[in-house]
C-alpha cells in the first residue's frame, strides 16, 4: 500500500479534478503491475496497472490508494476492469467520498466475489487525497500557503524588493511544492511588484499548474510575464463584479480566463474565491502571498497547511509584512497552527504547520 | 579537554568578570581532580582541581580550557599552584588574551620544566570564552539576542499582550539561556508593558544574572517587580544624561544601580551602552527585547548570537513587530546571519543564528 500511495503522489497536481490514485498489482509476492492517475486525470491508475499485469492479474491482489470508481464517467468504471481481469482481492486505503462512488465501488467488487479490505494506511491516504475530499465535502480546494520570510517576518523591503530573501535550495523546494499543486495563486500586489512567472521550473516536462491572480479590478500590467504567457500556461483572474469591460476583453484576448467572484469590504471574498476555484475543478491550491492575500486567507481560516521559509536576515519594521492586517485583538483570538516538520534548506529553515489539532 | 570545557561551562554566567574555566587533572589515565571557576570568579578552576587531586597531582597532566593565569590578582597565580603541585604536563585549549596573562602563563610553566601543549579543542574554547575575549579585545560583552515570535514575526498584540506566545518548553529554554549569561537586558518598553522579573527560575540556587534596563529617562514604574526586588537581585538602569535627579535618587534608594550613557538620536547609544556594561565587568549579556532595543542592537551590528523561538500562531500586521524600525533600504543592506542550530521545543521551533561567516 505504501508503494501504491507513493505512485499516487506522482499524479499530484497533474490530474485534477480527479484524485491522484496509485495502484499496485501483486501476484505470489511479486509486483506484476503498477499505475497512477495520468496527467489530466485519465486513464485512471487501475486500468494502467492491470494492462501492465496482463494475464498475471488473474487471481492477484490489487492495492489501490482509493476506492475504485463504479460509475461510467469519461472512462469505464475501474471496478469493472478489476472484475474482468479476474483479480481475487482488492485492498484499498480509504473509501471514496464522491457520492457517485462512496461504497458502491466496494459493493460492486464484493458482488463479483472479490475479497475487499479497506482502511490500510488510511491516515496517509486521507492526507494525500485531502484536496479531493475537501472539494467533495466543502466545495473548495486544499490551500497550502507559502511565506518566504526574513527572521523578523518580512517578505520584502519597504520599496518592494523581495528577490532573493531565501537561497537557491529553498527556491527549488518552492518549485517542488508548486509541482504537486493544481494551481499557484498570488494577490494582485505580488503580480504587480514581482512580475512573477509562477511556473514549475527544473522538474522536466510536466503539466503546469494553473496560475491564479486575485484582483478586484484586474488592473494588472499587460506587459507582464503572466499576461504574455497566458496562452502557453493557463492564467485565471479572480475578480470582482465591477471590472471594466474593455480590460476584461483585453485579458481574455491575451488568453486569460476570468472568474467573477463577489467582493466583501473592497476585497474579493476569500470564501467565494475558493468555492469558485473548487467549481473549476481545482483540488490543491498553492498560495504564494503576498501579505494581504495571506492575511485574508488566514483570517477566514482557509489555510490548511503553511510552509514558512525563514532566511537569516533582518529587515526591521519598515519591511513589508509577511502577513497583512488581520485585526486580531488578543493572543487567544489568534489562529494557532501545529508544527508538522522542520528541515534546513541550504542556509534557510523550512518549517511546515497545519491548522488546528492535526499533527 | 572536552571534559574540562564542559566543567568550565558550569561557571558560565556565574563568575564574571572572570572567564568560566574548567580543569581536569589526569594521572595514569584516571581523573584525580576536577574544578571550575567558582561563582563570583574565585577560586579559579586549577587550585580547586589540584586540591581534589592532592598528592596525586605530582607527575599528572592538567587539562585546562584556558591558559592558567600568571599574575597576582585577588588570587595567587594558578601557574604557581600547578608548579608547586608538581604537575608534569599542562594541556590548554587556548592562550588567555588578557594582557596580564597572554603567553606569560605558558612561559612560567615551561620555565619550571612543565611540558605545555596548547590549541586542543581551540575552536570550542574560543566560543566558550567569546564573551571574556570580546571584553578584553573590544571592551564590550558578548550579546545574545532572544526573540519569541509568532510565525509572522510579532512579539505582542497591538495592545501589548505577549504572554504567552511560546509554550512552557520554550520558556524553560529561555531560563536556561538566562542562566548562562551574566546579565539579562530589556528595553524600557518591555519593562513597562510586561513588568518582568527577569530572574532564572527552575534551576536551583544560583547566582542570578544582573537585570539591565535601558531607558533614557528611567521613567519606569516604581511598583514594578524589578523595582521591588532590586535589593535581592541587582538591577542596573542604563540611562541618558538628562535623568531627573529625584527619580535617580528614588531608584538608588530602591537598590538599583544607575549607569549613565551618552544618548544618540534620543536613544541610549548602543555602542556606549555595551562599553559601559563591559567596564562593569559583564562578559555575556542576554537581551530579551523588545523590538526597539533589538533593532537598535542589530543596526549597530552588536548582536553576536540570535535565538528565535517561533510559535505556531499568526497575529497579522497590527501586531507589535519583533524587530523595530531599522531604516534598511535594500536587501543587500540587511544584516545577514548564519544558521547554527534548529530544534523543536514543545510546539515551538528554537533556531539559533550567528553573525557573519561564523557557522
Ligand atoms: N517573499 C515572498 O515569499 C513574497 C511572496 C509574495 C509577495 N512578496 C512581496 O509582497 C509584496 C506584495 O504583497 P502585498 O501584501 O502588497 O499584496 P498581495 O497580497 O500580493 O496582493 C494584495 C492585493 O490583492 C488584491 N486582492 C483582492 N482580493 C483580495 C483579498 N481577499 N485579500 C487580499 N488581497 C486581495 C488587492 O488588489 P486589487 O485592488 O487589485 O484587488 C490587494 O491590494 C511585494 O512586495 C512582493 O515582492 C514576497
Ligand atoms: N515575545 C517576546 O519575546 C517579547 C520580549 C520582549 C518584549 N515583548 C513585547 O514587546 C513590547 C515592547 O517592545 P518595544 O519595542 O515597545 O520596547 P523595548 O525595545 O523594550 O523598549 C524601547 C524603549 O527603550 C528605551 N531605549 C533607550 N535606548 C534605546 C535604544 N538604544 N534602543 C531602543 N530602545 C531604547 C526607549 O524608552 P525610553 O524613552 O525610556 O528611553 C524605548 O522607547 C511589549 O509589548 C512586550 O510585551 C515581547
Amino acid at each position: 500500500m505504501a508503494h501504491a500511495l507513493a505512485l499516487g503522489r506522482r499524479g499530484m497536481g497533474q490530474c485534477w479534478p480527479n484524485p491522484a490514485v496509485g495502484c499496485v498489482i501483486v501476484k505470489a509476492g511479486r509486483v506484476v503491475g503498477r499505475g497512477w492517475t495520468a496527467p489530466g486525470g485519465r486513464p485512471h491508475a487501475e486500468p494502467q496497472a492491470l494492462a501492465q499485469a496482463g494475464e498475471a492479474a488473474r487471481g492477484a491482489t490489487a492495492y489501490v490508494s482509493l476506492e475504485p470508481c463504479s460509475h461510467h464517467g469519461q472512462t469505464p468504471p475501474c471496478t469493472q476492469a478489476l472484475i474482468t481481469a479476474g483479480v481475487a482481492r482488492v485492498v484499498a486505503a480509504v473509501p471514496d467520498t464522491d457520492p457517485r462512488v462512496s461504497g458502491k465501488g466496494f459493493a460492486a467488487l464484493r458482488a463479483a466475489g472479490i475479497a475487499v479490505t479497506t482502511g490500510v494506511l488510511a491516515e496517509e491516504a486521507l492526507r494525500d487525497h485531502a484536496g479531493f475530499f475537501l472539494r467533495v465535502a466543502q466545495g473548495r480546494p486544499w490551500v497550502t500557503l507559502k511565506l518566504a520570510l526574513t527572521l523578523d517576518g518580512r517578505i520584502a523591503t519597504a520599496s518592494g524588493e523581495s528577490r532573493w530573501i531565501t537561497g537557491p535550495s529553498a527556491r527549488r523546494a518552492v518549485h517542488a511544492l508548486r509541482a504537486c499543486h493544481d494551481a499557484v495563486m498570488v494577490g494582485a500586489g505580488t503580480a504587480r511588484a514581482d512580475d512573477p512567472q509562477l511556473t514549475v521550473r527544473g522538474f522536466g516536462e510536466r503539466r503546469q499548474p494553473v496560475r491564479v491572480v486575485v484582483s478586484r479590478r484586474i488592473d494588472l500590467p499587460l506587459m507582464s510575464q503572466l499576461a504574455q504567457t497566458a496562452r502557453a500556461v493557463p492564467v485565471w483572474l479572480c475578480h470582482g463584479p465591477d471590472t471594466r469591460a474593455g480590460l476584461a476583453q483585453t485579458w481574455t484576448g491575451l488568453g486569460a480566463r476570468l472568474i467573477s467572484c463577489p467582493v466583501d469590504a473592497g476585497r474579493v471574498d476569500p470564501v467565494a474565491l475558493l468555492q469558485a476555484l473548487g467549481r473549476e475543478g481545482l483540488t490543491r491550491v498553492f498560495c504564494e502571498g503576498g501579505g494581504q492575500l495571506a492575511a485574508s486567507l488566514l483570517s477566514a481560516d482557509l489555510v490548511d497547511e503553511l510552509h514558512v521559509f525563514t532566511a537569516g536576515l533582518v529587515l526591521g519594521a519598515e519591511g513589508h509584512p509577511g502577513v497583512g492586517a488581520m485585526g486580531i485583538p488578543t493572543l487567544a483570538a489568534a489562529p494557532r497552527l501545529q508544527l508538522v516538520d522542520v528541515v534546513t534548506e541550504g542556509s534557510d529553515i523550512h518549517h511546515v504547520w497545519r491548522r488546528g489539532e492535526a499533527a
